[in-house]
């Protein structure tokens, strides 16, 4: 079974039962962003966790394998056309060199890891209009001088 | 005088009074973020921001038009080469279909705007080693139905 | 139900009942643009509309869940070929950074939105030749200072 | 004196009298997005406007020759970055495979001109923020049989 | 029936009857180029012509129905291969500029147009080696002043 | 003097005399698209050409080299962003798979040189628009089997 | 009968029979280049050469009519990715300059035709190790001046 | 001195002299193709035949220097425009399988160097019209199995 | 069988029998990587070792067929997106032209061969986190001066 | 003084003093990759390796300064076109998917970072041909679950 298989599987298993991202994140004890990541095909569980989701979802051990191997990431189009992903993309492009040079200023020369990372999505209630609120919490890595 | 000297003039005058990003922008009453980006000709600042800028930088009138001036914005190649901005871009990758599905289940079809947008980068230190933290902060848009 | 097959559903079913567009945006009261950009799983339409929708055409439920579901958005080429979107985007071009400069003389600086959008096509007989005349129609977003 | 060093020249020339490109307009009596595009290098004036503009802006003949000159026209990027004119490009691209369903349904095979065409940008208040609201006037072009 | 069904059924009625594309033009009473355009997707019969040519090569009744159905045009790469087809590429894009400016000089500002627009491939004999003559004749449209 | 500065120094040149394109083209006794192909550093001419056009202009020797020396040809973008050039671009995908097919069954396999190779521009006046009409004649060539 | 499946039917009849493409073009009484070449749907055949390879692989005659049949020509990624084709490309691209100028100092302005064209490839024995030689041999073709 | 300025007084030694690249090469030791790409920066001389070079051209010793340093290899885009060179890459491109394929029946699998690589531009008279004949001479490499 | 179903036929077999990259490669008494890329139809393995391979794997004589067979490589997006290839691309643009430096000064003029090429992937423990060597020894070709 | 004007003074006085890479990085007493990634714009020192290297090539303060600052690291095209440095860029790319599939195996999910990484190139001589071994040393960074 490869990702793309093991993806259908998931959201064909999770519309039938109409749970949401964040009630199988609750039930196998992860948080919803690297849950979904997952089941997406973009990161790997443990088995203890493949199972919790496939007990959830009532799936079988091909699934829980899948969860468990590395996959190949894969995004697509170098540029996202979908809006909601484009708007993410945009504000990293916009936004990117004075991250940087807020980093380096506060870290030194280095980066936030993409790898030992963490992310966030919350609704805060606004009365002119909620607000989504994204949240990237990443190592910071000093580059190595050898 | 165009965007491109304006950042050069601000960046040489800041090297010169030897002043950090986030001492700038409190000298002006602004986020670092924000602040930053208006220096590299990607927002534009009020007037009071402008001349607030430009008194503590001790730059000129002309610097402070700029600030004022809607810039064409641009970021060159779409793929970022250097590796702290392609993180972002990684993640952004990586996670953006999880973080649409996300948004989907908890505010209904709509995107985060990237212009109602605020943006922080903050230093969390940590035994294990200190993280960056980023917080996108953006009004949820839904889609028009006409 | 993905939307490709959603979009192939409707085709058929419009096409055998001889309906035009229009005629199934006015059978569900909605505007012609955003109706059949719903049924090319450009948009989501919320239960009643989709409903309304497939009774006018004979179709099952399936569909109607499709329909308000939120589709990924892609539109193949970054640049169109075809002659027709080709002259929206060539006009969209030649003119965009004229449309940008009155649109800050005039609102100061901001965006108009492609969220809060409402888009109509209408035909004007003109005895030089019918104009095709296309309204676009966007809340304007002024960029966030913080 | 060619094309670029002639809109520079406007614009400098724009700024020093302090103009708004509606009042430009207004003085040649001519539409603001034709007459700013004119002196973007994206259209040709006839003797008589481009001598008007020359007079209101008090530039001299050379500036008078470049806006009778048809420009090779060029704009950069297939994929354009500033937000404003993303925004108008993505809704050409989400929005054009349904504009030309409709345009074939009310007119026949064929295309909106681009060369044969009117654009107009207008601002409406309203109290949910106002709107910017463009209009795209092209004439209908039925393909040739022969 | 889509268009590529289309044009492989009329692709293997022709090669059945063993008949040209100038033959089924004449056939139909119409040029070869537009002729072979239209079963190739790129352009659309009215009723009588797509009856004749279903006629001719013995087709039924849904490929006169996609005949006359607008195509979305698509050429695949933008550089195009083969080198029949690439010789053609080269020499519009080495003249181009030299074509633009005999047309700006004898007609003014404005283009050929492609869409109303004929073509027509002709074969003269010659001594020396045959010789391909293609004829490009289309309106001329002058830009719009508004 | 390399071919950039050739083809400046002829068109102060060209404009200081009034001379259109074609006029210059029948000083020389050549074609007017071939003559200003060379101009534009697309061609190359003989030594008794060269100096005409540089007696007709009152150009000095390097120009005459300059006009002499093969060049390097290049184009800029592979898709042409010009409308004027975008449209022979179009009309050259839209319909070369029909080209081709039509100059198979003409002559057999092979394609059409664009090195002996001959182009005209002509104008047609028509009561419904005038026409541009453009010949492009090439000499067929056979593959070679070997 | 598609050129895809006209190299595959010919591939797995050349495995079955376990004869080499050299012997193959011996066969039919041609060059090994030019042979592998139609079979791979980059060339076509006249009859009796068609007709000799299905005899040689005992193939029937839809393949010998594929053979016959112009194919469009692909080669798919513009920078080939396979080292052997990669290292072609490389010497094309590295010295193609210097085979240029050479080319315009020994024969004039033109070019070498890949169309009247042969190519061969040899094994030459040397003690340092083998060399693989390969002759492009085409007709000079001078620009035709009109 | 970098390699554009070495190659640009080259050029203007050489047209100062009257000297063909054969000459030069003739008078260096070395073939044409191999000189030439020296000039054009693609390759190095060593001590003597850079000196050779630089006296045969009335050169001083900074181009010498630059002729011995190994230069930074770049061509540009990667798909040639220039006529002359698109030949060559177009033969590459149609006949690369079918040379693949004769290598590897030939040697084995590996590649033919372009490092270990020799070229030659000869032209062969003809009275159907002279030809080109280029010869690619490099040592088969078999891939190492470790 | 061509090489991507050599290449599924042999994962599932390795998966079934529950064996790692490396035992397989000692089975067969090659190296890893060496092995891998061979199964990944990137190398080409002498009868004996594809052998020793289908016996190890239970695998019939077709894959062994395949294994032995010199393959189109290709590896997709010219720019990888996988996290963990993406690393080795940036460290070998970020570090290559340093690498050409250093390689130039102690070899001379010329390059590493990927060809006779071997590479080897190591574990390296470390108390502050185990580390990835990875080792690429190539023979050092130097250019052909001729 | 920005990157690019640091570097070109850097091999200016490397020149001059007739240094070698090995030298320099060995007089500052740091790696030679890493010390010519410095110089190279690719990396920072820190304050007395900088002012180390300036000493060792009589560089003055604003080198030194520039040599501390956090660069926008930037490679160019996303290809390679230098034969050295695409030959690096082509091992990785074909043998990226068997290092990425061993790392897995020896490490569990994750990647070999580019950041905390170490990089070796040495000469190893050999008989048959002097060899380029290349280490990479990097930290195993495992994907965070959270």
């Amino acid at each position: 079974m490869n990702h793309e298989m093991m993806t259908a599987a998931i959201l064909t298993a999770k519309n039938e039962k109409g749970l949401a991202w964040e009630q199988i994140a609750e039930a196998i004890g992860m948080s919803p962003v690297w849950t979904t990541s997952c089941c997406f095909g973009m990161n790997t569980m443990l088995e203890e966790q493949a199972k919790a989701l496939c007990e959830t979802l009532a799936l079988d051990q091909a699934v829980a394998t899948a969860l468990q191997t590395p996959p190949s990431k894969h995004w697509g189009d170098s540029v996202p056309q979908d809006p909601l992903i484009y708007r993410l993309y945009e504000a990293t492009m916009i936004y990117g060199p004075s991250v940087k040079a807020l980093i380096h200023e506060k870290f030194g020369d280095g980066i936030m890891s993409a790898i030992d990372y963490k992310m966030y999505v919350d609704k805060v209630e606004d009365p002119k209009g909620d607000r989504v609120v994204i949240t990237m919490d990443g190592k910071f890595l000093p580059y190595k001088r050898w």
